[in-house]
């Protein structure tokens, strides 16, 4: 398989150009979910329509810019839907993603990682390309390596500064004074376009059902209007309040109309972690993964199925061992061990397993944990709607 | 990228084509070590080169065949330098590997996973193909599946059974009658060439230093014997006792020279859990991992690195707290929590971390604690001689 992109002959091209033998193994592109090959990572087109038709109406409603996350799925075609058919105002969490989609006609794209130095070079070449590149700084590095490094002909770094709510993850400390230390400096700068905040907020990966979510996002919500109150009376323009994350913008609280921008990302394929938050159903749940069953261990009351942790990701095993693995329609089954390519699978009752209802190469579906950890495992992943299989999507890779 | 086989126009050709694109950016290729874009995964040459020729001098030293395991690395070179440039009598994880194998000039192939009906067909495709293709098999479904799809031309399937010692992962258990009974069915059929046992010795990841690790190898040892002999007196011929995994042969037992093949892989690289069993040296340790400081954290004494769950993966994080994730001239500093793309890094004496020696933009590197868990998680490794980058290869993905 391999690349091409679509400017590269000035015509509009598929994103994998297929060698000459994987046109001939199309042609084995299997029928329905049961023909596929084993382990493997299946999307439901019909829910993830749905999902992303919900976020796109949800921010509809509440007047936000939906900038949605690539980093779950990075693939062509969910950034398409994702988008509304745009392929415009994405958030992505790695250059090579934002690589990617820029050579697939995406634009106005957001490179969601704390900058470096290190990672200028990259950084201007997509500016220069896109008509809207935006990076996202946290520390006086980030902005002193944008300031070393001017663009020219007419163009200027446009930036998103994060803030950290407490949590601890990236971010400047949303009280301290370096907040309004760096905006300043960076909105005050010929060579920046200042944009904003970005808050993931955290709180809602501790919060608990529809109304525990709602709560942590009217609690994030004020902490950026605080800010944005502080940027005021220190005459800091900020254009943009953005708000990340699954649970915030799955269940919003009526107050982040007064927010600018929603940047979602897992919400297109759900998971179990988010079934248990309550951002979601199960019946949300808009990804699978498959495998069958290779092998009886009766004397541990054990089967094994191909899917080892190289399939599946570790995510969620050592924190919530009975809901990592969640199999469809088999509720007291689940994962007690992993090997490469190979998967320990026992009661969570205890009771003893009935072998007859498990024969070996019978095909079982797992729901994931955390959905992006486990389609990050795949190189390609299968599309279905209803049983039959309908397309196969390849996402990018690395950094 | 784009895969060519090598045969497709009758003459030598490299693995992978690169693209337009790719050709431009190969130019760009970093010179040294401090130049490579992190987070990346690192091979260092010497090292794996001094890791493949001890293991060939070991087997020459006990009469015993050499079938290195592909999985860890699945790549091209190392499957060059592993068989001692004759790419022949290797063993890999998945048909996917196989294929990619087979498709490289690679021969006498073991497809080392138990084999469901389900893919009979791609291993009959590589049956064909090749002069040497191989399947295990730990079940009668799986010697069924065969018998029910016999080669044809004057082939067989040439099998090899898989033995559990106990310790419940794939395989017969080996004092059970199964055993005698699958391979007096295999070895009397037409159809098949059965080869011998194949044992994985889990008691070696129990064992603890050289003599932990040689005990364990002798009863490994004993077990495979055993039964040779019950096959012995069952009139089966049994032509192969193999047994598995990088402790076991990186410190065999002298007793081992009674079998006739060593089927480890991981000892190419090395990482911290063999470290601790006691399987190497850490100065064996042949790969890294290099991430780079992208934020400070001072109210949480925690440093940001850009290096994730999905550069490293969470294998041995629930059980080696302080061990799985190494870090190179900083005994004191370990991961303790990851996003997809971040890792928040701290000391494990819980010392104040000195922020100055720690800049961001700061470049560090991590043994990992399995590196076969982090090699898979890159599309490829950066090789390097001493600082020099030599090299870059691409390893097969997916199955």
């Amino acid at each position: 398989m391999f690349m091409c992109a679509r400017y590269l002959f000035g015509v509009k091209m598929a994103v994998y150009l297929p060698s000459p033998l994987e046109i001939l193994e199309r042609k084995k592109m299997p029928a329905t979910i049961s023909d596929v090959p084993t382990p493997s990572f299946l999307v439901d087109f019909d829910k993830v329509k749905k999902n992303a038709q919900k976020m796109i109406d949800t921010c509809e409603r509440l007047g936000v810019q939906l900038r949605p996350h690539m980093k779950t799925h990075k693939t062509v075609e969910l950034g398409t839907l994702m988008t509304n058919g745009t392929n415009r105002t994405i958030e992505v969490s790695t250059l090579e993603e934002a690589e990617f989609y820029a050579r697939n006609g995406f634009d106005d794209i957001l490179y969601a990682h704390p900058l470096i130095a290190a990672r200028i070079e990259r950084c201007k070449s997509l500016a220069y390309r896109l008509k809207a590149f935006h990076v996202m700084i946290e520390s006086s590095h980030g902005l002193i390596a944008l300031l070393s490094c001017p663009l020219k002909n007419g163009k200027k770094w446009s930036i998103y500064l994060e803030i950290d709510d407490g949590s601890g993850r990236s971010g400047v400390p949303w009280e301290s004074d370096d907040v309004i230390k760096l905006a300043k400096e960076a909105s005050e700068s010929p060579y920046i376009d200042f944009q904003g905040l970005y808050l993931f907020n955290g709180r809602t990966y501790e919060a608990k059902g529809t109304r525990g979510i709602e709560n942590a996002n009217k609690e994030g919500t004020d902490l950026l209007q605080t800010l944005h109150k502080r940027f005021t009376d220190n005459n800091i323009d900020c254009r943009t309040l953005a708000i990340g994350n699954t649970p915030s913008c799955s269940r919003p609280h009526e107050s982040m109309n007064v927010l600018t921008e929603f940047h979602p990302g897992n919400y297109i394929f759900y998971d179990m972690q988010q079934a248990t938050i309550g951002s979601c159903s199960r019946d949300e749940i808009a990804c699978r993964l498959t495998t069958r069953i290779i092998g009886h261990k009766p004397s541990h009351n054990v089967f094994l199925i191909d899917c080892g942790f190289l399939a599946l990701s570790y995510d969620g095993m050592a924190e919530h061992p009975d809901e990592f693995s969640t199999f469809l329609d088999h509720p007291d089954l689940k994962v007690i061990g992993f090997s490469q390519e190979i998967g320990k699978v026992t009661t969570k009752s205890g009771d003893k397993l009935n072998y007859d209802k498990y024969p070996i190469g019978s095909q079982l579906f797992i729901f994931p944990w955390h959905s992006c950890a486990t389609a990050c495992q795949h190189t390609g992943f299968y599309v279905h709607s209803g049983n039959k299989i309908t397309d196969m999507w390849t996402p990018a890779k690395g950094w």
